[in-house]
């Protein structure tokens, strides 16, 4: 095998957080990828030039760190806001004049616990993923050239197909500069190839499962919106303790 | 929802044995699928008149149940023979001639694990699947019409090409008589279009890591025959303790 110090750094794929304990994420920066909706919003919500955004782990902790710095609380349980919350996840909840300055506090179903799962294990950096920054994520981890694990958030454990959308669409930006060796990645990919001339129609036919809850609470406009690329061209980094905007010249 | 007694079992895909615990068994049939090699030579060596196959989850114990029943220890650690045993997990080891009224002892690195864990989760039936046995299993599910777990064996947890593409085409035969609301099971179907016409094909262009294991060891040949549908059309049941040729009059 190839040891010289040309060697391309790894990329794998973590279908879901019950997986996500087989990678090595100590040396590897992990994108976090939660389509529907947590990272979707997080890349709007920084776009709007939010402050930062908080992410937590229950509705409780939520409730009480917004107290401390008077930040929004936002979230969700099952698709729905969270009892006891201000605001929801949905993207459109949050335009520049309303979240412009202001620290949103967000706890989700299945994107803020896979985060701090990535924390516990020790992640090296964390991103998070989602298409509205899909074009700002590929940049940064060609630039970057360390080991990459594409982390789906998925819904409670279970695989679904639009995490698995995006960890396909970046292999395909990004595979010339790593070195592939994982089964997910390559599904992922062809996945992605067979969904992106229109992701919404592929979500539909395939009725995959998100697709239905939400449609099911009217949020079609929320699902178009979450599949479209490059509309919040940010990229959010985690940095003691918040999600903020990666500084490019730091 | 439509809950009349015309209602459809469902059916589910298990990507991994690390989410399996996500699967209600306890009224399902769960088909073990480890198609490179476990489940396909299960198939053959039972298609080849074999009394029965003993799967244990260790070499040790695998020498010591050997012992006592006068049966032929047989299995693999890491793709190759494990020390201590006298046969390999190839199904070209097992020719009729070879193995006829004789009970085999199998223990191997993913397939015989998953199958203890899908017994200790209280699994309704056990049965294996592989491409040598795929239409066998068609029919028995669409015969039975109880709910369903495809249960992928995978490569020490991490998804595999393999065990999805067997899944793919099983759901591609019976899904008019299922439920099927499963993001994996969706993946898996249409993964399995991409590659049906020429699967060995498939795994060698996406690089597949079990393709990669086993064609460095040789054994091109196990996996042409392992991606072959229906050379050893029997229906291996888990029953006391032993797998054995489902008698369909019974």
């Amino acid at each position: 095998m190839n040891t010289t110090a040309t060697e391309q750094p790894s990329l794998y794929t973590s279908l879901s957080p019950a997986l996500l304990h087989l990678y090595d994420l100590s040396n590897s920066i992990v994108v976090i990828i939660d389509v529907l909706r947590a990272t979707s919003t997080i890349a709007t919500v920084l776009h709007n030039s939010a402050k930062a955004i908080i992410p937590v782990d229950s509705v409780s902790r939520c409730i009480e760190i917004s107290k401390q710095i008077q930040g929004i609380t936002a979230g969700e349980r099952d698709g729905k806001i969270a009892e006891g919350l201000e605001y929801g996840n949905s993207p459109f909840e949050y335009p520049r004049e309303f979240i412009e300055g202001k620290t949103l506090v967000l706890t989700t179903t299945n994107g803020t616990r896979l985060l701090h799962m990535a924390l516990d294990k020790g992640a090296k950096q964390i991103i998070t993923g989602s298409f509205p920054n899909l074009s700002a994520v590929c940049a940064y981890l060609q630039q970057q050239q360390l080991p990459v694990v594409l982390a789906c958030a998925a819904w409670k454990d279970r695989v679904n197909i639009e995490d698995m959308l995006f960890a396909g669409a970046v292999i395909e930006a990004v595979a010339p500069q790593f070195s592939i060796n994982c089964d997910s990645s390559a599904i992922a990919l062809s996945t992605w190839q067979l969904a992106k001339e229109d992701p919404y129609a592929f979500m539909k036919e395939k009725r995959a499962s998100h697709y239905l809850r939400l449609s099911n609470y009217g949020l079609e406009k929320d699902i178009q919106y979450c599949l479209k690329p490059n509309s919040a061209p940010v990229l959010p980094m985690y940095e003691d303790g918040k999600l903020i905007l990666h500084n490019e010249t730091r």
